[in-house]
């Protein structure tokens, strides 16, 4: 394993149990999977409790993806010792998800020191595997000094 | 009561009928507060489960909270027998929302025959009142023959 | 040549032959090249009058660029009599637009009646032919009736 | 006048001096109207340049006006020594711009060091001092340090 490598496992470690300890990640019943330097995958299975009054997946549940996945991405690409905050992102609608899973993929388009934009594209997976794009998204997180970011108490 | 007044009240049951048959918004446990022509207010207590690893409100709580309060209000404004689904919005987080309550008021901009516009703006409450305003946040809500949509089964 | 292709032709040369009546798009100079179904490209070569203080392209000429490629992009992809019309576009600015061209790529992402979603890339080529990626942008063109729009007088 | 007073005149005259210099507001023959501390007003008479083939100002116009706009409001708003740069933008098209003038309100929503959020309202004003609600924006504009920026040569 080359030093760099040996760098993003660490730095991946500390992302993991970051997300961990998010409350929602747990409540929602989220997954982060693939985790790569400028890129994540976060998905979660379809239960009653994530879906609206027509049988689809909340978009509340494509936004949760969205915002989590595009700050964990960027959580790879930024300098060790930032933390990522959401700055703000947009979220197109495509199709409804009716599937059995709502796979987020994210990816970094542009780093930078104070901001980093990243895509996110949320696909929904059904039992035979069939995919439907369901969300498309644009993210800016900014890097923040962590710091300044500590839990309270 | 006028007999516009009687529209509405019926026209606001049906809403709050179909808002209590989401999953995720029990899940979430927000609440459905004011609901009025052309707006609405809905809002979460803070609870460990809805927050993110610094203690804050997760964003992708207050993005819910956008995606359904101007789904919601939006479904004021259309013609009757249309159902609203999200067709995008764009968020931006202003503050850290560390407060009790996490409170998002949704506004129609401009009504029309096959899109609405929307404007939310996201409060945090503290224990004592203090507001912060920690998001704001714009959406495009499309009105669609509501017979196209219906539950699984 | 194919039938399709003969009408994809057609449907070219009238969209073609819109743009070419904007005023604006005359003003700023800009070129409407590659044209196909669901994508196209449109560019502009640098002059003093597009500029900003600091010797890059003005942020607002990236702006016409996108809005004006999406739309056209969507006309390639809407039923015969649809006019498209922006909603709303989101841009995000990745660097500063510093070379001899600003070529606006864009692509139909999801196509749909009412809404079709279009993703927008801008790249800045300088004189050696590099080219940095500027902007990236998500649109929402709505198809409506094109006899319910025409020209004043 | 007091000192304060003061320091904002000599920041409004920069700023003035800038916008200026932009080649792009003289080819739009843009004028910037009020300029007040996190406010201001940007606006354009119609001429045939600047309409799309329906007669309508084109949306680039009010793309344009909005960056400016927000970029010019967000400076009034950070510390000396800044420059803006647009970092993101999203725009909701809410009617056809057919009036006289073209006008364009920014404002401050939360000023910040790295970021200041911006909110920007289009209106279309006709010759009978009508006025139409033409468009809706949110703009994230960055703080630079100004001396980073120079004019090429």
């Amino acid at each position: 394993m080359s030093p760099d490598d040996d760098g993003f496992a660490r730095r991946a470690a500390q992302i993991r149990e970051r997300v961990a300890q998010q409350g929602f990640m747990a409540l929602v019943g989220a997954t982060l999977d693939e985790l790569a330097p400028g890129r994540c995958t976060i998905w979660v299975g379809r239960r009653p409790e994530l879906l609206q009054q027509y049988g689809m997946f909340h978009c509340g549940v494509t936004a949760f993806l969205v915002d989590n996945g595009t700050t964990i991405a960027a959580a790879t690409a930024v300098a060790p010792g930032q933390a990522t905050l959401t700055a703000e992102y947009k979220i197109n609608l495509l199709s409804p998800a009716t599937g059995a899973r709502l796979v987020c993929c994210c990816r970094v388009i542009k780093p930078g020191r104070m901001l980093t934009v990243l895509a996110a594209d949320v696909v929904s997976v059904a039992d035979d595997g069939t995919e439907t794009h369901t969300a498309t998204a644009l993210a800016t997180i900014a890097g923040v000094d962590a710091a300044r970011l500590r839990p309270p108490g």
